[in-house]
């Protein structure tokens, strides 16, 4: 038996996106009860040389939308990064899941070894498919999801675990 | 064509550990040159009721080890949570990866749909064998790796996501 590279993929990062919808209504849900203007909780970061968490969101919704596009040989549309407010940012994961859940498992299916030139800045990166998924996209996805749950957690929005990784 | 169960899981982990590793050398580097008690590094934390760095590192490694030794139906060893300085959490992962290497593909390969029993608390969660990969042992990880990262980060050590994500 063996398993497939959408079964490997497309589910796992919805989930984490949804997970992700969950964490920011509750980020917006504390700015409210503690009258805090939400833009101190988007803006706000770890280091001054990291990311605030509206981009965490951008970068979460980029490497995942364009991710699989790239392993399904199509174009994902591109986003323009203005969001500024919390209902802006869960409509961006909303509609990076509408655009996942057009990809069929007959796009993703038996790209294990496809061919993948994935340019970062002047470089370019070269993977296999199944490698660009497990080292490159996930990691990635998972690295932004988490840094933005820690945003909000270390501003003292009460999150747990479980809202991370969802119920089971 | 199709991927296997150890593809999707035993590398990976793996490479998530090692950067891991690489991370935590990192910390202690910076400790050493600024001159900052390591133990400060490693009982910081990014909120009073978060795990401080210390306990990031050992949950990568239960989560990890506990985890594949399930899909592979052997026994994990177990590790005391005693380690003080970076080099015992180090050889903790060193520890755990040594570990990770005994498993082969032939034990893990057709566990996806494999039942799978988890005692969390007073609650017992069931899984299949990749659902729980993929939702469970795999975001977990990469949760507590982001968050060591984030812990470090936070503290001021250099690090950027080519530490975290690994070479290509």
């Amino acid at each position: 038996m063996t398993i497939s590279m959408y079964q490997a993929s497309v589910p796992p990062v919805m989930r984490c996106l949804h997970n992700l919808i969950n964490i920011l209504q509750k980020g917006d849900a504390h700015a409210e009860a503690k009258k805090i203007d939400p833009s101190v909780l988007i803006n706000s970061r770890l280091y001054p040389d990291m990311y605030p968490l509206s981009k965490q969101i951008q970068i979460a919704s980029d490497i995942t939308r364009k991710g699989l596009a790239r392993l399904a040989s199509v174009e994902a549309p591109s986003m323009v990064d203005d969001e500024t407010t919390f209902q802006q940012l869960i409509d961006r994961l909303k509609n990076t899941i509408a655009y996942l859940e057009t990809i069929t498992p007959a796009q993703i299916d038996g790209t294990e070894h496809k061919h993948i030139s994935l340019p970062i800045g002047k470089h370019t990166i070269e993977f296999e498919g199944m490698p660009y998924l497990a080292t490159f996209i996930l990691p990635n996805l998972y690295f932004h999801a988490t840094t933005a749950y820690n945003i909000l957690r270390h501003s003292g929005v009460e999150l747990g675990k479980i809202d991370f990784l969802g119920k089971p």
